[in-house]
């Protein structure tokens, strides 16, 4: 039986490469086109020496596939992605173009007209712990950012539980390739190694979409949520920790609260291969390289506050591998093809 | 005019070769004697080669000094430290056995009964910010910890100013220094670098010294307080990122509202050398190696929030360099004297 | 059919949890027994999080198995090792015990008299690159040290061809993680970030091994050879850059040598799987994870010298993917088999 | 009595931003005037707050000075500091413009004609172990390359001593900082954390000078030297491991040639201030923003070979340190002025 043929636009960036990597291995999957503008004419091997064993050289114009994952900048995405959808393409958009259902945020957050509105009806957000049927027969796909993975898997199933306040404060630990492989002083080697600073106080694109689906899991009003990201000196990895108050007379207190806590996160995460409960404070390498989110439920006694904590490889459960299992979900293929590669460690 | 002679207790570890790096170059300052169990009999250069300069054998007992820094674990600090007191030495004791004003707290948080409870209305908490006619006046002073320093000159002067709820969350992340130079599988070079976790969230026992120090900056019932401490691949630097809703009616909305906040923040450390108010998010480096706290105040327009974020070198601030600070105003020397020395960047 | 049962001796340390992270994704074998002893009686799920999908309980002693991989210290593997061959189980020993040729460098370089010193004619030096037939079919596999899987692999076809002198300085610069997992100051985070250090100047372990294996590539006198290792402040990785003059009259002056070296290299190599001849200076990033080794032969124009630098995993190449190459072969299955994952960049 | 006037001209820089540092803190100096081309019309302390304390202006112009640091890159600072010759102001010149002797080297390894070959014979190198007289007396100074400092303190005493053949690996391994502050993808954080390489295996700029000094150490031809930069993972810091064959009855063998060998570097830096002869591997981290150089001079007794080590913090010695500390011979202020700080550790 012939293989899906997949392309990558914009394999230069840190998320594309990293499609490149796990695709490479898809058994299901060939890796047919492989864009990048700068780099075009260029052997992909010659660029990343990780991957000399794939023979493909970035072109200019994607190639013939059966469906695409866009690893664009915002704008420049949504304007690749349009027309690959009339040729009856699957799209996994991996930047926040669909992402955000009310096309009066994008002049606001991203500052440009979205130039296809009605498409954001239609593009499924591709956290398939919430939207795994969506998924399944959808054309579009809009990947979800890394920061809003890992803070809307930490939160879901309290939120859904109807066990917190609608108050939120949700305070990420970064690695440094989130911010992409285009140069920058703030990703200077020297400059943020040995260093830690939070940015974005004055309101990070990921806060609409975090906002968005945290309201969706929840009847009333739209949660009060405050979202500071930081940057951590490593390469990989998100922590987020998420404090939000126990809605009064919905857990137990001490202990028994706790037990109460677990078993609502394992009952919502029941089955699923990506989303671990784990029943201690989480590290992050423990997830590099892998899809795995891990997310522990905890309980602040003293305050009866949820101190909701996750871990996840921003490049791949945030970024390539969800992308990967959302193609797999579209594709009809099991949903943890070519992601079974365990983290590595140390 | 002869120097003030003074000792280091434990000055093997972290804490305590910080101090004789500072103290050394302290021109009112002779360091006379610095003890060590597992180290005595060797020489200061011998174990710390950037020490080389200071030619001092480490004892296992306090020779005669005029100040003694005590740098011990908790519990064992506070049996060393008494006797001193009774000879007429000024005890500077890094260790949180006299940082907390209620005998009860010591079984509770630090699992032993406190030997001399009637110390712990006389020590003095050495945050000169905070406190620095008593520390000028005093001959025990109980220096907080590193997490207490940057949380409490964080949020100190919104509490005082009485603009925001007593309804707090922490979030602080730490440099791999903090955890001292026991060996601990938390603390192999290979299981922290490359990743970022949350710990002690049971309860960490900077908690009720953060706690404590913020109900006496505020009138009115104790302020309901979560902290969660990180562990950060990082040798030195404590970035806190500290969460209030804003009091209705104090602080103005939107832009004016951050001029009136950083205004409240200004005054309140006026003339203080080691605090600076800054107009961005701070990054720890800018502090390596140096006593400074940089406090940067923000506002959560969407949400009415106070963001305070604070960043300090956990050994110099957050250790012997706020121990020294608090030496100078027991002995009468100019605040800064020892620790004029710029961070090291990058 | 069913799958061969391979144990881990030693799972605990970072070559035995590597080996169980490969292992536990090759086709034609299942992990059947993972023996440690402080850890006996635990899940392995439970001491490694990453490896949570493995359900195996850590024993203390060995179940049944086809093939055996040691992943104990030195000394004590061999007297493992012994009893396993008699029970006509196929032995991979990670550690050094069978490693050298002559029984009398066991007291000389590793303090203990050799158990059976009549294996170490048997044991094969598990370099597949240059023993592959005897691999195939030996019954006791030596696997390589990590620093020595390095510098042969880069200097091997420079000896063989004959084309340097014998007098070979090796330099390298290796990762933390391969100094283990047992607790010292020397790997104490604190201590050995941001630092860089040579050690073992006095002569390390692997330096005989090194020159046993170099000798044989070589007619003629022994190879007079100085090694010096360095710890980097990196988790996995070795760079090796190893120097030799060139034998007068072997290879061309400027360009046309420097095609010649690579020439000579590439013939050596040619359908190697695991070594790849790289037309620029490599990066050990691009072997993270993966069991690939990259080899630079580079010219000294100037100096009329050579100048072989390689880079591979010390934990995979250097350590578990090695091993499992070995098994591999000894089993009959496709060499790559288990060890097609590309390496995680960046 | 008046300060000294200092100018830093292109101080935007890490070894013009480090030497504020330093010469703020220096008592016989004060810093008049900064110099930056993107960043003219900005605060020192805006651009850099760890420099808060100082009230400067950046600007285009260099103002009045007694003395001038260029920190400006090869080519460009030429041009700047003849000018400044000519109106009586000292010049020390961080960049490699006036190191090399030989006009003819500039086209070769610069690719510039030099535009004062006549200052080529004034200028002295700036290495005051080596030429102190000469720089107490000179106007301009060379002041030397990071990796030449820590190469020729770590062979002088060898090569002067006459006990090693004229033969000479040199291996270095660097911290990031001294690649610059100049944008670039080999700086990028995620490209160059947890990795380490070779570069310039074609030639680097330093070995010219460091040849040329190496050469002036010893009677008889130019020693053949091959240097080998490497890039770490780390700041900071700059390991240079030499090896060179021991000349054949110079040096005795085993134990007793180790002392002989120690006795020859303490005596040659007996009575310096900044290099330190020690009796064990050095750790850069020792020497972590601090003028020190540590040198160990280690014997491999298999081969009759020596191995000298250093560690410098590239920044300091191998920059702005070394700079001040020339400045002082010059002006004539004891040596170590405004040097004093001891290294930062951990």
């Amino acid at each position: 039986m012939s293989k899906t043929k997949a392309g990558i636009i914009n394999v230069t960036g840190y998320a594309g490469v990293e499609l490149a990597r796990l695709l490479y291995r898809h058994p299901e999957v060939e890796i047919t086109s492989v864009t990048g503008r700068s780099a075009a004419g260029q052997k992909l091997a010659a660029v990343f020496p990780h991957l000399a064993d794939i023979d493909l050289t970035i072109t200019a114009e994607l190639g013939e596939v059966d469906v695409a994952f866009s690893a664009l900048p915002h704008k420049e995405s949504a304007k690749e992605c349009i027309p690959l959808l009339k040729q009856g393409i699957k799209v996994v958009d991996i930047s926040a173009d669909f992402r955000l259902k009310d096309a009066a945020d994008y002049p606001k957050w991203y500052g440009f007209t979205h130039p296809a509105p009605e498409l954001l009806k239609e593009a499924v957000f591709g956290l398939p712990e919430l939207y795994r049927s969506q998924i399944a027969a959808a054309r579009l796909i809009a990947n979800p950012g890394c920061y809003p993975t890992g803070a809307i898997l930490a939160l879901a199933p309290a939120l859904k539980a109807g066990i917190i306040e609608p108050d939120i404060i949700i305070d990420s630990k970064s690695g440094v390739s989130g911010a992409g492989r285009t140069l920058s002083l703030g990703t200077h080697y020297s400059e943020v190694n040995e260093d830690v600073s939070a940015y974005s106080l004055e309101g990070h694109r990921h806060l609409p979409e975090i906002s968005q689906e945290l309201a969706l899991l929840r009847p009333g009003p739209t949660p009060s949520v405050t979202f500071v990201p930081h940057l951590i000196p490593m390469t990989r990895g998100i922590l987020t920790t998420a404090y939000a108050r126990l809605s009064p007379g919905t857990i137990a207190s001490g202990e028994k609260g706790q037990a109460e806590l677990t078993g609502i996160y394992r009952d919502f995460y029941k089955g699923e291969s990506f989303v671990k409960v784990a029943a201690a404070s989480p590290h992050t390498k423990h997830t590099w390289g892998n899809n795995l989110c891990i997310v522990y439920p905890s309980l602040d006694i003293r305050q009866n506050r949820l101190i909701a904590i996750s871990a996840i490889d921003n490049l791949v459960k945030g970024a390539a591998g969800q992308a990967i299992q959302n193609m797999n979900l579209m594709c009809g293929f099991p949903e943890t093809t070519g992601l079974e590669g365990l983290a590595v460690y140390p």
